[in-house]
């Protein structure tokens, strides 16, 4: 298993990469390499010296440019053919690496993606799918900011694209479904989640109807289906109320010299356990980082990028996306 | 100041509702009085014996009759004439009441709002509005879901509505209004986002534009406007977040028997503190509670409710909506 990870994307880059890379390698199967992508010189410098790693195992691809978050994505891959993001997904692309990780900016990576990795068959529009921390193991939420303005037959394919992952990737076996709705009965949503709710009830997934709000956070499901854009407000809420929250505690902690251990009580709220967002229904791997991924984050989203290859998971993808809609069990 | 209050609407009801009126008379001024709907014989058996409450400051009107959580809320409110969130909101539509508060079903209180109070003019679609804990005073988020599929210029009158409400119950100076949204560019967004942007922009509110979901939490703005069905999924999200880490932490802090005082740390998360949610744009005074309010989340709704009749928002809204756009600084 060969890893490209762009080197420069996180705001501690490349050091953030190359602590993250090392870290993965000591705890994934010796067969896996990372090709660390981005600029050859200051990735070297982080590398610790001759015979402090397993030097078989990295290799270094020079990208001598890079494309910072506030670019146009779409206008920065096609003027940047140099940039860690292009190199590595490029080195994909050509066969010479089975998957990209990168923490840079996410219009980007999705460009990108869908420029040269190109969606599969059966998919109009990747997904970004997203671990969400509930109070049992976590729930994959997509489409989490690739598209807006989804159509109901969109929502249908990213619950095949979870459903997939699901299996794969987090070990649930005929994965629940459930579509992020505000009310329980399937007459309540707005036009797309009423639409939506009828395709779905019909697609042969195991589809347990709306997941409200409410619902998300006490495991209601395995893997929760929206359009991006409340997708995304969702996900970026989350995070922001996790970091008040042990904010709040933090002060009040130090005040009262409380011996609780946050760290422990929050494990389950921690992003970076779970590692990386993975870019659904493209020909290939394609892994989105948080910009602020700490090196633990990185080894996570490797651990994902690995596990994605070694399960086959695109090839799994192309099969059920590509395969005409199963017959109605009275047909 | 009377206010109605709708005395069978919580799970507690209407035990919770009488000691929430009881609470709040002992707290607002001497004008106020309140009128305790819902089935006469339950509500007097919850009452105080005579002499140990204001007996002049409460009335029972009775109201045989209740709509439940799950009825359909437009055929509940046509059906149940005696139920007591008709007979309550009839109270104010007959210019008995000046205000309606109710825990009961929201769909029954939104229906029974637009049948009895109507619009105001100007206003297509009343909204829902919500406080929404930040790290800085709360902002108020809506629609919080009395409408789907919004256009527009819906969203501008919520941020008109919004404006007012901020100013006469929040005490904001000149409110700043976000609108919620996926990037903070103004390009960024699907295409109610973007149409709203322009459209508030050249609003002449003051507008602060797009509030990603991570920033309402710190308290980029004191209104935040949003079609109903991501309002609601957040609302709904954010009140069990906060459950699901209380709930983490009780766990923790009785185990390390920690002294931590978590009502206190938790305070800014508790809904309980901001009373009901006012549906703005209608021509009265319309409280929504949560159906799992406490004795102390009706006391603060019908706090608001007082404070709305005194400064007269809905004179306040009427004259602003009604009147036309105000010309800009260059005609």
């Amino acid at each position: 298993v060969r890893i490209a990870l762009d080197a420069m994307g996180t705001d501690g880059a490349p050091g953030t990469e190359v602590a993250g890379a090392l870290s993965a390698l000591s705890e994934l199967d010796p067969d896996v390499e990372i090709l660390l992508v981005g600029d050859r010189d200051r990735i070297r410098a982080e590398l610790p010296p001759s015979g402090g790693y397993p030097e078989g195992r990295v290799r270094i691809v020079h990208a001598p440019d890079r494309i910072l978050t506030g670019e146009p994505p779409a206008t920065a891959v096609r003027r940047k053919p140099g940039s860690s993001i292009v190199v590595g997904m490029r080195l994909q692309k050509n066969g010479e690496a089975d998957a990209f990780v990168s923490a840079g900016s996410t219009g980007a990576v999705m460009a990108s993606s869908l420029f040269l990795l190109r969606p599969l068959p059966g998919v109009d529009r990747p997904a970004i799918g997203t671990l969400l921390p509930t109070a049992g193991p976590p729930a994959l939420m997509l489409d989490a900011g690739a598209n807006v303005d989804s159509k109901p037959q969109h929502l249908v394919q990213f619950a095949r694209l979870g459903t997939i992952y699901a299996q794969d990737l987090m070990g649930r076996v005929n994965p629940r479904v459930g579509l992020l709705n505000i009310g329980e009965e399937p007459e309540k949503g707005d036009e797309l989640a009423l639409a939506a709710h009828q395709l779905l009830a019909a697609s042969g997934l195991n589809f347990i109807g709306n997941v409200e709000g409410r619902d998300i956070i006490q495991g209601a499901c395995d893997v929760l289906v929206c359009d991006g854009f409340v997708g995304n407000v969702l996900l970026k809420f989350y995070e922001s109320v996790a970091s008040l929250i042990i904010q709040l505690l933090r002060k009040e902690v130090q005040a009262t010299g409380s011996e609780l251990d946050l760290e422990e009580v929050f494990r389950v709220l921690d992003y970076s356990e779970y590692g990386g967002a993975p870019l659904l229904g493209v020909n290939g791997v394609s892994i989105i980082c948080h910009g602020q991924s700490t090196p633990k984050a990185i080894r996570n989203a490797l651990g994902v990028a690995s596990r994605a290859v070694r399960s086959s998971m695109v090839a799994h993808i192309a099969r059920e996306l590509a395969a005409p809609t199963p017959p109605s069990p009275e047909a």
